[in-house]
This record gives C-alpha cells, structure tokens and sequence, in this order.
C-alpha cells in the first residue's frame, strides 16, 4: 500500500473561492458577511472536482490513500480576525470531511487550524477536536506564521504553541508544519515562504528542548524539510558546536520529512542523508508544480518515479517510506 | 591555483567589537560616538588574528586565495541609522584591507555595504567605489534584509535597488547576497536566516527580468544556494508553470553558486544539478560551522574535501570551480 501524506484540496469547485472573498469583501462590513449555510456544493461537484485531479493521479501514479487537507495556501490566516479564520477553515474542514466520506479508501483528513495572529494557539482546540472527533481526521497543519510572511509569531519551540501541542499529544496527531500565502512581497509563496518554513522550523526544533518536555509529539516538515538535508552537515555542525546531542536524539524520534522534492538527485539526497524512518512518501498533488518534466516526460511532481529508481532501497526501506512510517506518525490511521 | 570566494573575517582582533560596543551603547547619546580613530590594531594583531585561523587553514586544506569580507554576523545594519552604519562599514572595510595588504598573496576584498533599513541603496555608492578603487576591492556583499529577520524592503528585483546594480555594472563588481544576523526570534541566523535568504533571492531572480535590464549584473548565492539545488526539479517546474524561460537562459548567466555545504552528498547534488559553470568553490571558514566531524574526521567546512572526492568531474570541471568561474565573476580579480 503507498501513503502520500501530503495533498491538498486544490481543486474545490469554485463556489468555496466565490464564498470566501464575499466573507473577505465584508470585513469592513459586518453585517454583509456571508452564512456558512449560503455555500452551496454538491456531492456531484465534490467528485467532479477530484476525479479529473488527485483521483486520476492516484490511478496512473499507483498511489492508494492519500492524507488530505485543505489547500495550504487558501488558509491565509492572515485575513480578518479569528472569526474569519474559525468559519473559513470550518468550512474548508467541512469540504475535505465530505471528500473522505465519499472516497474513504482514497482520502483521510487532516485539518487546517483556525489560527490568526497574535491570538493564542489553544483557541485552535475546538476545531482540531471536532475534526479528529466528529471527522475522523488524524492530523493537522499548523502555520508557524499567520501574518503571511512578516513572522512574528514566537518560534514553535515557545510556551505560546504549548496548549495546542498538549492537544495534539492527547489526540496523537501529529502537525504537518505547514505555511500559507505570503503576503510578503520579497517571499514567493511556493518557492520561497514554503521552503523558508520548514527550515526555520527544523532550526527551531534544533535549537530546543521541546522534546524532552512532549516525547510524543510528533511534526512532519513537507517539501523534503526545506534546505535541512541539502544542509545536513550544517545542521549536524551547528548542534555539535552548541554541544546539542546529535540528530538522532535531539529530534529524530520527533520530526519526519516528506519527500515532496521534484528531481530524482534531491529525494536520492533524502535519502541518503536522513534516515530511512524518517522519510514519508508525499507528492503534494495537485500543488505546487504542475507541469510535465521535460527532461524525464513525467510530472515534477510524480516523485513516486524518483523513489522507484533508487536502486538501493531495500524492500524493507520502501515499505517504510511508503506505508509503515506513515502509520507510525499518523497513529489514529486505521 | 584554488580561489575560495568566501570568507569572513571572523577572527577579528577584540578591539573591534568594543569599538563597536561603544557605538552601539552611543546610539541614545551622540556626544558619546566614539571617533574612528578611536579603534587602535597593529599590524602584527592583524597577522596573529589570521594566522592560527584563516592561514592555517589555506596551508592545511592546500588552498590559495580567499576573498575576503567582514563578518556577516556583524554588519548588522538593522542597528542605529545609516550614519552608524556607514562608520562601521568603513572600520570593517579597513580591516579587510589590512589583511590584504598584509597577504596580498592570501587575500582579496569584498566590502560590506553600509546599508540601512528603509535607505536607498544609492548611499552605499560612495563606500563600494572606495573599497574598489582605492582598495582594490572585486566584489560587495549585498544584505537583501538589512531590517535584520524582518524583512521589509524591497525584493532585490525592484528598481529599489537598480542604482547600485548600476554602479556594481560600471565597476565590474558582482555582489554576493548575504544576510547578517537575525534579530527575529523565529530565525536562527546561520541555522535559518542566511540559507532562507539565499532561496529567497534566487525565486525574486526567478520570478523578474533584472537580467534583461542588466544583462551583465552577477550575483553569487551562497551557501550552495541554500534550499535552491535541492530543489532543482521544483524551481524548474515552477519557472515552467509560470511560463518563463528554461532556468538558462532566465539566470544562469548571471546567478553563481557556491560550495559552501557542508557534507559530501550536498555537495555531490549541488555539482549533479547546478551546470559546472555556475560553481565557485568556497568554505566560508572560519565560519558558521567550526568543528569536526566525527563521521569524517575533518572540519565540516573543509568544502575542498568534498570537491575532491567527486571522481566524475573531469580535470577542466575542477578548474572552473576552484578558479576559472571566480575569475569569471569576479572581474576585477588579476
């Protein structure tokens, strides 16, 4: 069985996006704000939407189940205030649940958090609840920057995050580190605020001890964990001359990568460097890169291939990346 | 003959940081502004400070010519106002002369550029043409965040910055884009900030035309470019999707990277997927990275290691990347 722990809802019918910006156009207009009950989608435009994209891609790509959560971006925390963000993501929430409970063998969710910045993470609590609860969802993205790009929440390793990680230690589910738009114009949102992300978070967790005091807790870093393997002696550097413990112990046990990078020489490099139970297989489809290599005639993001011809997996090694490790972060996977 | 276009000076005699101590602790009275020639280091500090550090290390690591700059860490240009910033640039630029008037064989300077945030970049014009032509400096290093982890000016593609490029164009100077220390909490600064900088600059060069309106403006990123190379396939798919050129012909004519990762398998991809001619060997020592490392047995950033051991570059590739590409680059180098 193949996991891809990392798909996003990006091809919603287009009245979510119609809904969203009469809830946007109406921040300065309270009473224009639209009902959660005024959107209006079909379990015909919900299979629709899915057939054509991620199901197809299952089809031809060979893939089973794939870990579903609302497309990142749309998340954009940093519009409106929590209220805003608390019915936006319910309703993005709302739409992956009824994706998996008509697909379940092709989809289980993961849930966006209704996060907004400066306001406390444990406010989060309900929906991530009711989504692993009422859904039957197993994880959750957490946005380390709601403000879109200008970064000024604390670092994920404060005290601020620590009611949420609680939580999600109770629920054993994990969080995919996980940004959205950037509304900063220096940031790119998918090719640069997205891999800034997850380096900075793995540098957090490096920096820190937050694993001594949530032994349990558990963070998947997507897009093949930024610039952390690529740099991996660096990293391994920078913890030794901090007399940190090595890796392994630090936060091994802790963190997980996907392998969403979209060239065979950068998951071979993944590979090589990270330890092989700390590798999910993910594709992130349909996301970020869409387009045919030209050089291999396959999808960039078609990273099935990329781990197929790495010849000297082991079976056992495969089975891990595509399926065990997958099962061991995300524990309410049945 | 092997040119290692990185290095800071790392190892300055402490006199300096309590000169710059002073004019920090100056900033909330200006009677108290220390005076230039306040900062008292003899020669023979300067060659003790080089010495033990960035000599032993060319004599053990069989390495020629380091090019030369002050500390990142230190530019620190989010400190005070562009006063202070240009009177620090200069002591840092000075020192760096020194060393290279002390080892003209060892040595070549970069200078750090006395930017401030919010500033027009046109102010640091005057310290870049006297590090050039009365120091016989080849190249600036350019903070893209001089607000220090905040991030608030202009992408590095925005007219913003284009008098500089100008003058950079007319002085045959490239720029290496390096950030300085992070005063936000979320970004550890060689951990995070510098490799984010360096993904970030290379998707603002991606998403512009800069080249086309400075058709012989060079850049080095360093830090082996940080998350870009990893990335190769994702940044070519999304140039692809964007419907711009083939990464070629957009950049590569004028985006360099360097050697700077710190572990043989990073240093293998970077060389895999970046074309030998946009490769200059570097180690920045004595730098982000100072130990050793146990699964080698050598310094981390004894980069010249990893560059050796790759057996599938010919003989020609070796010289690109040890010296023709930094003579390519760096013009002004004779």
């Amino acid at each position: 069985m193949i996991i891809d722990c990392h798909g996003h809802y990006t091809t919603t019918p287009v009245e979510a996006e119609a809904w969203r910006k009469l809830q946007i156009d109406a921040l300065g207009n309270p009473a224009l704000t639209p009902q959660k009950a005024a959107l209006r989608i079909s379990d015909d435009q919900i299979r629709e939407s899915l057939e054509g994209a991620q199901l197809k891609f299952q089809r031809e790509r060979g893939t089973d189940l794939t870990i579903f959560s609302p497309r990142a971006s749309s998340m954009a925390h940093h519009i409106g205030d929590a209220q805003t963000s608390r019915v936006w993501s319910e309703i993005c929430n709302e739409l992956i649940h009824r994706c998996c409970a008509l697909y379940p063998k092709n989809f289980v969710g993961v849930c966006q958090l209704p996060q907004s910045p400066g306001v406390p993470p444990e406010t989060c609590i309900p929906e991530l609840e009711r989504c692993v609860k009422e859904f039957g969802f197993v994880g959750c993205n957490l946005n380390p920057d709601p403000s879109g790009g200008h970064w000024k929440e604390p670092p994920l390793t404060d005290k601020w995050w620590f009611p949420l990680y609680e939580k999600m230690v109770e629920l054993e589910v994990p969080a995919m580190v996980h940004v959205s738009t950037s509304c900063n114009p220096v940031f790119h949102t998918t090719g640069a605020h997205y891999l800034n992300a997850d380096t900075t978070a793995f540098m957090q967790f490096l920096t820190s001890d937050l694993f001594n005091r949530f032994p349990t807790l558990k963070f998947i870093i997507p897009h093949g964990g930024g610039a952390a393997p690529y740099h991996w002696g660096r990293f391994r550097g920078l913890a030794q001359d901090m007399k940190r413990p090595l890796l392994q112990e630090l936060l091994l046990k802790n963190v997980f990568f996907d392998t969403c990078v979209y060239h065979r020489p950068g998951v071979e490099l993944l590979l090589k460097v990270v330890p092989v139970d700390n590798v999910l297989f993910a594709s992130e489809m349909v996301g970020a890169v869409r387009g045919i290599d030209p050089e291999t005639g396959y999808h960039y993001d078609d990273t099935r291939r990329y781990v197929d011809s790495i010849e000297w997996l082991t079976a056992a090694d495969r089975q891990k990346i595509f399926e065990a490790n997958a099962r061991k972060v995300y524990a309410r996977l049945r």
